[in-house]
């Protein structure tokens, strides 16, 4: 196997009373570099599993025990190089950024998909195919299913033992007057069902398999199962099963919920408690934030290790960035900043061209924007909800922004802190780091909805800029030339222009 | 002479001295209704002059009277029924609106010309055609000449007797070098020059003949010449003789400042000094505010009649106009929203829809939109600064919107103090007055860079409401028909819709 991938170690062991709580079972996982301590899981028909994510290269062994068993195991394996694609687990890097374990920097621009895990395996392809070829390095979806505007429908199965309500009983009129403790749902919070995970953990290796991150969301309001509602302990078991099971994939992010504000029987202190949990139970120390509805989380808890939000305003999302950078002092990632799409709800109607340019807003204030899509569709197939086929114009641009974010000369944006005519019309980006910064001289001017048909600089001293003109919507750069002292370059006149200079080599 | 135009009595007199501050001319008119005593003003030549605006139709009489001349001069007049285009002065109504003195409603959507005034006889014809054209009923412009970007020329004439600092030694590289303390300069600022004074009453009465408001800016810091920096008495000699000249012109509004903290000369205590200087002296109480630059002035100040308001945030202007309106409790005039064009200053390069998109924010929200337009010119000749002709997209959704707020049946808008679905996409204006709503049920949902395909909408009761939607990009009203209870409206899915919804007749 190779490092940072997935190793999983299969027992049989006791099936008497209730496997999935009466017994557990752990691996310890040791090479010169680490020894780490692991939970498994009860997956089923007698069978114990336990994964594992080696973070160093080389010999490793293992001793797996538990009251699963009266046997002890042991074993070894070797951890060869990553193969190309497998930079590891993101973490965050330089303070306001992210970086996987080698260190290549990881700019994040990802989409939602929330249950397109719980569509059939052709769906699943599609919706595959589709973030491959816009480039979305993060996906953002649900462990539990959805009951919301566009899906009403009953999964295939559900993540524990029992049966659900219902589902004939719910029409696109009434949708909103089921509620999480909806009579006719009955099942056994103690008994999981190892089927519903195993298809998760199939999209997350394939997400894993195509680069992109797992941003997986364990708890939401959108619930007439009673999912959302389950008393601490049961909500602790669960968190428990999940991280046995997921966390040595080494794309998985914790988004503690969508919108917890909109879960009034959970408590900020129980979201605390859930944070906690997971910092103190992923071996892997794998992301953790919680997503917002009209109040964003106070990210500044020890547990948050980014700002994951909703735009709080009708206008200013994107534009909030540089000051969520200052309050929280994290990344910030604009999970949802208003989907491009048409429906009737307006968090899911914006135009094209105002997602890319928020996109470009969050980029160049050193923060991560977030896409959806939300266009109405005669089988009620919408991207947000269940993937599929993208039908918008904004993901179209997102390879093009990465590529930008790929030329950075360092790692990480962030605005300009020197004060200029940028606060009139536009936004400066420069280096995150001042030495980055004078080293390269790297500065991306991004005027939106401004159309300026020239603007002049004075750089000063005697070195070399060359100059390019980015057109963020038609995705041309165009080389003006190389320039110094004060200069003049003439602009297009048009909307969502950025102009990239820098220190020429 | 018909009510509310201008009656002007010319009298030879004293030339001895200095007939501008040496004596004084003053009238007294009388009528059934009203007595007013109004100051005169010398206008060169030996010719003193007394302007007077009746307020009531019927029979006049008047007596002249002052140190002007050993003479005082009686007679009388009769005041007749004003014809269709001439409702009086507007005034401050339904505490956020305006409306002229018969009670007609005024909608304030502006432009700014800076010195329109000082371009020869066919350009200033061009201007008015322009302003015409496109329906504008107010235009802000300056006093005094102008010194800044695209404007560096000497203007015909001065308003001061004197000579000016040598116009040759400004180049587009130094002009910002000059400040208006320039050597060079040499005016007699305790004489007027009336030529330069004239040309301006011709361009207010020009106005007045198209029903546009001249919206006059008494003091600015775009200077070389001295005219931002005279001393405090000097001030209040050219009030004293600009509230003489222009007064009596219906459609006179007086601007304090443009971008008042511009001047660092003066204080906040002469600005109020000025204010209610000219609250006290203005027979007519002509509306009456300033304009600000980075800090909006307090306008709740009792000399304030109407917020004028220059943006103060990249994104966001017409959308805090209901803050405005509450911290204020006065109408808001959004004076600079930026101006549509391309220029290099970002006060100036906003693509013409997402200036329109501003018109409409504005209006919704009960506040009132101002133009501008930067489109850079061979001839340097940008409307901004000296009128012309209109090159944009946006003053041509001016007449338009309009005529959709001229058929509001009521007087004035709000933002729809009930909070609903509106806050997450669209902003819904509803009338000023609970009544009004009430009986009307008048709703206008705008929903700018938002593009529903459809919205429902429940208004309950037994009334049939009739729903057009509106394109206010391209100008067309589609009327949809008429519905009751809870409906749902088809709509085009592109940015830049409203909806009109009111009671069916």
């Amino acid at each position: 196997m190779e490092r940072w991938d997935t190793l999983e170690l299969a027992f049989s062991g006791k099936t008497n009373g209730n496997p999935f709580t009466d017994y557990d079972i752990k691996g310890t996982f040791s090479c010169d570099e680490e020894v780490k301590t692991v939970e498994g899981f009860y997956d089923g028909d007698g069978t114990y599993k336990i994964r594992f994510m080696p973070s160093f290269e080389g010999k490793y062994s293992y001793r797996i025990f538990g009251s699963f068993s009266e046997k002890e195991y042991e074993g070894d394996f070797t951890v060869e190089t990553p193969s190309e694609n497998n930079h590891g687990t993101v973490r965050v890097k330089n303070k306001f950024h992210f970086a996987y374990d080698d260190g290549t920097p990881y700019y994040s621009i990802g989409t939602t998909c929330y249950v397109w895990h719980l569509k059939d395996g052709e769906m699943k392809k599609k919706t595959l195919s589709s973030l491959e070829k816009a480039g979305f390095n993060k996906i953002r979806f649900c462990v539990f299913p959805k009951h919301y505007c566009y899906n009403t429908d009953d999964p295939e199965y559900f993540p524990f033992e029992g049966t659900p309500m219902d589902a004939g009983l719910v029409t696109k009129e009434n949708f909103f007057s089921f509620n999480p403790h909806s009579e006719g749902n009955n099942w056994d919070f103690e008994r999981f069902n190892p089927e519903y995970f195993r298809n998760i953990e199939y999209c997350i290796s394939e997400l894993r398999r195509l680069g992109i991150e797992a941003d997986i969301i364990l708890f939401h309001p959108y619930d007439r199962w009673g999912f959302s509602v389950m008393d601490n302990e049961t909500d602790i078991r669960y968190l428990k099963y999940v991280i046995a099971r997921f966390s040595a994939y080494r794309n998985v992010w914790w988004s503690l919920a969508n919108e917890y504000d909109y879960m009034p029987e959970k408590t900020v202190e129980h979201w605390d408690e859930i944070g906690n949990y997971i910092m103190a139970n992923d071996p892997y120390g794998h992301l953790r934030s919680i997503h917002n509805g009209p109040n964003i989380y106070d990210h500044t808890k020890p547990w948050v290790t980014h700002c994951s939000i909703q735009r709080c305003d009708m206008y200013k999302t994107a534009e909030c960035t540089d000051e969520y950078r200052q309050k929280y002092q994290k990344p910030v990632v604009l999970d949802e900043i208003v989907y491009e799409g048409n429906i009737k709800e307006g968090w899911g109607n914006i135009a094209a061209d105002e997602m890319v340019r928020r996109f470009w807003e969050a980029v160049c204030r050193g923060g991560y924007p977030g896409h959806g899509e939300t266009y109405m569709s005669d089988d009620d197939i919408l991207w947000w909800s269940h993937g599929g086929i993208l039908k918008g114009e904004s993901h179209k641009r997102v390879q093009f922004l990465l590529d930008i974010l790929k030329e950075i000369p360092c790692h990480g944006l962030r605005r300009n802190p020197v004060s200029d005519f940028t606060n009139w019309d536009c936004v400066c980006a420069v280096p995150e780091n001042d030495e980055d910064a004078l080293r390269t001289g790297y500065h991306l001017y991004y005027f939106g909805f401004m159309q300026p048909s020239y603007r002049d600089f004075n750089f000063g001293g005697d070195d070399e800029y060359s100059v390019e003109i980015i057109d963020t919507m038609d995705m041309t750069i165009t080389y003006v030339g190389k320039f110094k002292g004060y200069f003049i370059i003439d602009l297009p006149a048009k909307k969502y222009i950025a102009i990239r200079i820098q220190k020429a080599i």
